[in-house]
């Protein structure tokens, strides 16, 4: 039984008309194999990652796992599409809010077009990419039973700023969070999802001591998932906070060089929560 | 007593009709202020710098001390300029081998005009800049009494792939560094020069542990220079080894923000020299 997903924040999605991801009951996450040279750059990323034996084991939890590539009818039923097969990452979660973070102050790689360049480069720096080094593509935060999620416009997250981005990272872990801007963000969530020895901030720390030597890969346009569940930490539990990385379609080879790129932004993500 | 520095490895020299830095024999760097307003900028980080009492002591040595302006006489005998009194930081060393490097993938701060910004990304793009998040401005290395000092030609310089630029950091620690590339770099003064609690990696790991904190100024073209005495080390004495940043002529306000480009590319510098 494959669906729509409930829980995408980000990226192509499944509606009006266009081919999105779909998920099944077993925890699969189907995502449709892009045209060009990005569907399979992703494969062949996945397919190298999974094979690589340099990658230490508590880095491989980091990246939703790979099942290979199956054919199945596209979201828009338009006949066979070959999808990725990957771990579901939220699907485990009850009711989650999930943030998407594009990592880098740079989102192309320097071997790409001209064209490309200047496309990625003019978003760039329209969004935070280029002063913050990260920018976040989506989210949804849990409220409550009757308010449900609040999950901003995409426009809306478009046009953040610095100031913006502060804020939403305060929201995000807040019991309070909502459009009203008028509303002060109580961050009551903050010490068990960004703290704590299994909290996002631990994992990105880890996250980043793994990128100050790795040189295999250069990770340009990736995102980082930051997922918890309000319901856990409510009733007293652990959040669940768990980060994942996710999006591999730009992803070039390191030739032994670290990614300064990805790990700058990194660096700052790191320096922002850890204000909170 | 005015004089051309000897040891000078990049930027502006005073040659060929051009106004150039003098040094003093009492240790000071006299450096004209360079017309427009990237002059007056380093006056203004130099003096914000000074008079900022956030910045830790142990970083502080980093830094050329300051001590104010003065009008002098233009190292072309133009007539009076005012130039930037500072530190003189290799008066102390005997025939000191230097290396200055550009840290930062992008040389340009995102608020400068389009045509700088082209400017400045071509060079990042045609240099190492871009792929390694730093680029080797100059160089000198001494070899012995007989063979004096080893300077490579600017030219030579701005070519330097990623592989001439791992073979340079090689050679600029052996003593048998030459011209010739048919010689392999010995590297036996790696361990004294780069390694130890007072070497090289040492101090540029605690100039990283700030980077990752500070957000006050972001340092946009900005060089680490690498110096040591290779008298010194030979004589089984510490190689005084130093690193020094300079040039803050394109020095912005951090805004609460980390420096992301620098510390990425000072990350990458730290893995290079590492992996020595």
């Amino acid at each position: 039984m494959l669906k729509v997903p409930d829980h995408q924040v980000a990226g192509h999605q499944a509606c009006d008309g266009m081919v999105g991801p779909l998920v099944d009951d077993s925890g699969h996450f189907y995502k449709p194999l892009q045209n060009s040279e990005r569907g399979s750059a992703e494969v062949a990323f996945y397919t190298s990652f999974s094979s690589n034996n340099k990658i230490p084991n508590h880095i491989l939890r980091f990246f939703p796992l790979f099942h290979g590539t199956r054919l199945i009818e596209a979201s828009d039923g338009s006949g066979l599409h070959p999808h990725l097969v990957l771990q579901d990452v939220v699907s485990s979660y009850h009711n989650p809010s999930i943030m998407d973070i594009k990592i880098g102050s740079r989102t192309w790689y320097p071997e790409a077009s001209d064209e490309y360049i200047q496309k990625c480069f003019k978003k760039d720096r329209e969004s935070t990419s280029l002063a913050l080094g990260f920018r976040i593509s989506g989210l949804q935060v849990h409220g409550s039973k009757e308010s449900g999620f609040w999950k901003p416009d995409k426009k809306l997250i478009k046009n953040f700023t610095a100031k913006d981005v502060r804020l939403i990272l305060r929201k995000f872990v807040s019991s309070n969070a909502s459009a009203d801007s008028g509303v002060d963000p109580d961050c009551s969530f903050a010490s068990t999802v960004y703290g704590g020895s299994n909290g996002i901030l631990a994992q990105l720390l880890e996250l980043k001591a793994w990128f100050e030597d790795q040189t295999i890969f250069h990770f340009y346009s990736c995102s980082v998932l930051m997922i918890y569940s309000k319901d856990s930490v409510s009733k007293g539990r652990s959040s669940g906070a768990e980060v994942k990385l996710v999006d591999f379609a730009h992803v070039v080879e390191g030739k032994g060089i670290i990614d300064h790129n990805f790990l700058g932004g990194l660096c700052s993500l790191i320096k922002f929560i850890s204000e909170i």
